[in-house]
């Protein structure tokens, strides 16, 4: 799973840090099944069901905000409940053939991210939609060369032909990454550390409890879903639009919107990333627009449409993407820094090692009881490169010809050049992923959309030519960490490689036909996707369009002073930054994240309110009582952000077959109120 | 405190019915000081804020359902509370003169008791305003001797003149009720454990927490009618009214109105109360209004307005007053039964007593230690025979002169004829309250409504006449049984009897000002008192208007099949008692209350589905913690309710300051909102 942006990524490994005393030994009597049978039907099915839970849930949060946290523990609780459920069914009727092994869990755990991995990585909320029509009047002048409507068949044509290649790209290293440079992979770590623990008694008691707490509420947040949905007659009515702090501060977004979803997503994001939305919230929508908004008639036209990206919403949106971009470029360098240092010590190190003695056999007590079983297993089962090799080469070749007949603006030879340098900007991320558990897979993708769209040109589309291109490149390199990622996971858990990647082919097949579906069941059910101030505004998709413009047209669409502001932003993203990485982790965690702060820029804080309420919740509950809020605190958020998410299923249907909400919950100004109250006594 | 009708007087006494050891042993070092320095100015002050608050309190609860929880363990715990922060001050700070001794404790108790009683017993929900000019709108045909707008200065003078006299009539008779007949006053008993627990060790860490927890729910509870406040900018805006189940119940008066008050009141009430309004709400509103309301035109004129008695509107009100008159009744008799049963019992017993050996001062093991210390502090302290008499007959005669003044309608001869027969039933309510806990207060007035009214006769200004009498009445015999109630209290915590009189006639005389200045602070404030359907309905103010008019004129005003309808209701309402009776207590638990079952029938069962939700959170909650539950169950329904009810007080300031909340939570179906959006966007 990763995020639109990366806001959660920061966080996932600190949790389960310890515990490693000896894993191995606790699991010493249970045997490891052979690979065939770690890929079960149950699994199979179990993570069909999952993922199409998640990629709603994924789904949704694309389309309203773009912040997507980290969902491995919410999935890693479920499966296990699923399975264990049915296992205990089964055993209860006699018909139990195979007990439930960890492996069996990694495999679930695996197919269920790749498979709600590509809701995120097929750019449904950004790159993807940002083609639409509806975006796209969003934008200045756009031809019907840079426009391409959603379409189910090409979408999930698409989604093949580009979801693979990651796959076969980094299968061959892995050894390398995981064994030889005994990469972290904080997230992958984590969720094997919790998969061990589901299967010892003890942990399985607790993942009971855990379980049992989600299940509350999640029943509580869809309920709640569902009695929001009886008040939303139409756009501005219900809890959604709730003015909390008063009409005044509505108007500016400043407000409560009661959204379960949020407030569990606060829960699991770091505080600091919640402060820094409130904090871009208030310096935008609070300082900013109203000052912009006083030029108006000066700055730019008076009479300009509010959506125009003439007038006001181009600040937004630009200022925005110039933060973006900043913090972006930063952690680019960064983290490409730390990867290339990384891969210099590894092979200075190895050329050193033939005389040091670090993997030398001949000195055993470097390779603790765990290494050497889990080295042991992780080897047994060998995926052959030439398969490797042969899988990359048709898939690309497949892939040459059927992408420039969905997006006749991508040539062919961008694609070739494409998937040339793709494998070794797969391997740097799969890499820096590793050491510091942040994928860089948008930034890849922001890198394709300004280099292919500069080259295919505005004359030849290059719009759409370039969001394509960020389309393939994020796939690629997305799907590359993720499956290293879990090549981690299934190392830590003895899972065999062939299993790990025989389910990640599964669920990616899987993600590949959901994701496109559940995306149409939204864009099909809710109408009015994608523009802003509605329940959908799908805030990425502008901002990709709008970088696929800047990349194609230059800065010749900015309203005036624009350009000055977003350099000043651009910088300043920098210069926080770097400040951040100057100061020590000691105050970086008072320092605001530039990329969280600009995501309020476009959309309003209302979403920060509910994510600050989450983390208010946590630290009123870890001040009560600690132990228990570490333990339950994420059981609880995956419960509400589930809840709410699940909720949107039922919604969507109720939405396709006409049945529209019977009350309109409306808050008036008092006079306003007043010349209601006469015209409906009229 | 009572209750416009009896709703929670079967309850109080099983709270603390043992623990009865020998508490005074526990005390026995404590020394108890003497009368002049129970009554201290501390308590005093203590007591003035506790009973403007609980004033509050109960107005509020008058003019919205009529229906009063016991406050008395609120009141314990707060006055407890506010003299203990006190002397903890005062002994910081080396000013301590006095410790705090359970004695002050009950006389703030008495003090706060009888100053909120005024609340109740003045009639400001029922009999007072009852005669005002907007109830009379609702009523037919009303001339101006048959209406008497409120007024501050008449009312205080009121209240003076008639609130004494119970007081003054009952106490040579104290030692008789108390140490003689031994009778239990269940809750001035269990108040009496509870100021005795507060006072050891254990019960004020206990007591420490459960204000604790107190604070924490009226917080919460006045911050929530804050919040409400601001989204109430006309009638039909706001929490109060959200349509829970949807807009056609809620035509009906089912929704959940959000008010903390009652569902704190509801988990003070038995769960047979709670479910008792529920069912006479579905029984009324959702049954037989509709059919009722079918035979417009048919049965009654369909062009009457809706608030017309000869219409709809007065099914329901003379519907409700025959369930109240037939449990009325049913219960005058069986207690008025019960008290001459045992009055028999007791004479009868004395007269053998003389040669048996109950009374025999050789026989001492039948007074327990605890018996004998407080005896002997209950008869150390006199008040003499000569100083109630004169007290009764000056005050009499004032009243004799005065009332007439304020209501011409009601003669002076019969205010004698009252004042001649009152001590009589005084004294019957005082004995039958300590057997059964029930004070008859409202039936006693009732009577009085029907005979003075009949007797004074349509063309006197009957009406008129027969509310001002019930108020005389209510006031002596009501009084009377508080007074004996917290004489036994007093009687079990060593306080004198003279420090108890006192108290209750300050606490009285402060009733006296501050009921009528609350009343006339929401007459002022809120505009639109007794209105049904608005936020302050004060139901029982035409009911006891129509019993009045029903006295005087008798069933002429009922529209037709009404009386047919109120006589089956009426011998319903004596049948189910009656039953409720006969079938012994595991099954009367399950049979509704008739009396509960009318509150509804006029107002709906909006604050019924309230109660319910009280219920269920108390019972969810003594199912997964009985312990705790139990302990703190009442301290949090305390808090809700004194929350919501002290927010009363800034709302009633911001109403007479003119500041009106500005925005308006309005409730549309999806036909009459699109049709709102068009007049908005025109």
């Amino acid at each position: 799973m990763g995020t639109s942006e990366r806001i959660d990524l920061e966080h996932g490994g600190e949790e389960v840090a310890e515990a490693a005393a000896s894993v191995e030994k606790a699991f010493e009597g249970k045997e490891v099944p052979p690979w065939e049978r770690q890929v079960t039907v149950r699994s199979m099915v179990v993570s069909l069901v999952l993922g199409v839970m998640f990629t709603f849930i994924v789904m949704k949060l694309n389309l309203t905000t773009g912040i997507i946290p980290s969902l491995n523990i919410s999935a890693g609780l479920l499966g296990f409940f699923f399975v264990k459920a049915w296992t205990k069914l089964l055993a209860k009727s006699g018909m139990l053939m195979q007990p439930y092994t960890r492996q069996e869990n990694t495999v679930i755990q695996t197919c269920v991210v790749a498979s709600s991995g590509i809701a995120f990585s097929g750019g449904f909320g950004s790159y993807l939609f940002g083609m639409s029509s509806d975006i796209a009047k969003q934008s200045p002048e756009a031809t019907a060369q840079d426009i391409k409507d959603p379409g189910l068949g090409w979408m999930i044509a698409f989604a093949f032909v580009v979801s693979f290649l990651g796959l076969f790209s980094l299968v061959p290293l892995r050894k390398i990454m995981i064994v030889d440079f005994k990469l972290t992979y904080p997230s992958g770590t984590a969720t094997a550390h919790l998969i061990n623990s589901f299967h010892t008694t003890e942990g399985a008691k607790l993942a009971k409890k855990q379980v049992n707490l989600l299940g509350k509420f999640f029943s509580f947040s869809f309920f709640w879903g569902f009695f929001q949905w009886f008040y939303t007659a139409s756009d501005g009515c219900g809890f959604s639009n709730f003015p909390t702090f008063g009409l005044e501060a509505y108007k500016n977004k400043f407000f409560f919107d009661f959204s379960t979803t949020y407030v569990g997503v606060g829960m699991i994001c770091p505080y600091i990333i919640n402060v820094s939305l409130l904090v871009g919230g208030i310096i935008s929508w609070a300082i900013m627009w109203p000052l912009i908004d006083n030029k108006k008639g000066d700055w730019y036209s008076a009479k300009l449409e509010q959506s125009s990206l003439h007038g006001l919403q181009g600040y937004k949106v630009f200022i925005a993407i110039a933060m973006i971009l900043g913090d972006g470029l930063y952690n680019f360098i960064k983290v490409l820094g730390r990867t290339l240092l990384g891969l210099y010590n590894q092979f200075y190190r190895k050329s050193l090692g033939t005389s040091s003695s670090s993997s030398d056999p001949n000195s055993p007590p470097l390779l603790s009881y765990d290494d050497e079983r889990r080295i042991d297993m992780f080897l047994k089962d060998q995926i052959p490169v030439w398969f490797a090799v042969i899988g990359y080469v048709v898939i690309a070749v497949a892939s040459i010809v059927i992408v420039p007949h969905i997006f006749p603006q991508l040539k062919w030879y961008y694609i070739v050049v494409i998937y040339i340098i793709a494998p070794a900007l797969a391997f740097c991320n799969a890499y820096g992923c590793g050491l510091t558990d942040w994928s860089l897979a948008s930034t890849y993708g922001k890198l394709a959309i300004f280099t292919i769209g500069a080259w295919a040109g505005a004359s030849q589309g290059g719009v759409i030519a370039g969001l394509a291109a960020c389309g393939v490149m994020m796939n690629i390199v997305s799907t590359a960490s993720d499956l290293t990622q879990d090549f981690k996971t299934g190392y830590m858990t003895l899972a065999s490689p062939r299993s790990m990647f025989l389910s990640q082919v599964l669920g990616t097949a899987m993600g590949c036909v959901i994701s496109p579906c559940v995306f149409w069941l939204f864009y099909k059910a809710f109408g009015n996707l994608g523009i802003p101030g509605s329940a959908y505004p799908a805030p990425y998709a502008l901002v990709y369009r709008n970088m696929a413009i800047l990349g194609v047209d230059g800065f010749s669409a900015l309203p005036q002073y624009c350009l000055t502001l977003c350099c000043v932003f651009f910088v300043a993203a920098i210069g926080i930054n770097l400040i951040r990485d100057l100061v020590g982790e000691k105050w970086a965690k008072f320092i605001p994240v530039p990329m969280a702060m600009a995501i309020p820029f476009y959309i309003g804080s209302y979403f920060a309110i509910d994510m600050c309420v989450g983390s208010l919740i946590l630290f009123i509950w870890q001040r009560l009582d600690k132990v228990n809020a570490d333990t339950f605190g994420s059981a609880v958020a995956s419960g509400l952000i589930c809840g709410d998410g699940i909720w949107t299923l039922p919604s969507s249907f109720l939405a396709l077959a006409g049945v529209k909400p019977p009350i309109c919950m409306k808050f008036l100004s008092r006079g306003v109120n007043t010349k209601v109250d006469g015209f409906l006594e009229s």
